[in-house]
């Protein structure tokens, strides 16, 4: 069942755009993790990133974790992080914009 | 720039399921205005719905709000809802699954 990931990860001062450009940086190891979506983005808040992502599986997500480009990925993003994190998970059930499957 | 509207709505007691069916029912007015993806879900929150949504702008997601079908859709949902909010809003600036634009 898709899984859904949405959270703000927060900015350590200064580094906001450069967390942007760490988490847009191309991940083909994502897609064949199971990744279908990841979207990156900043709004009203300063020194805070939004992720939006959809998986295969919540298992899949989680087994992600453990690939080793995620986790170079997640170590060299750690100086650009405040530590502030916000969000939430869900499974997803359907969509207005298609049939059931 | 794509836009993300990402939310938490409170279900009434008991009418969680039926807001889901409600939320989840095909409405190619949706696509019309502009929506990209609309995705429903539940996750450990009891009474919660969850929604990820991306349109092609900020813009096109405040017109939707003023079509005849989403205003009839938002009424017939009140009934179900709790008036619990939460989420967030963003402009998206990359995914690491494409080459940016």
């Amino acid at each position: 069942m898709t899984f859904a990931n949405v959270g703000t990860l927060g900015a350590a001062p200064g580094r906001r755009d450069d967390l942007v450009a760490h988490l847009t940086r191309r991940s083909d190891a994502l897609s064949r993790a199971g990744c279908l979506l990841y979207e990156v983005g900043i709004g009203d808040e300063p020194d805070t990133v939004y992720v939006m992502e959809l998986w295969t599986s919540a298992e899949a997500h989680q087994a992600s974790l453990q690939l080793p480009e995620v986790r170079d990925s997640i170590a060299q993003a750690r100086p650009m992080l405040s530590g502030a994190t916000g969000g939430f998970r869900f499974q997803v059930v359907g969509s207005p914009l298609r049939d059931p499957a």
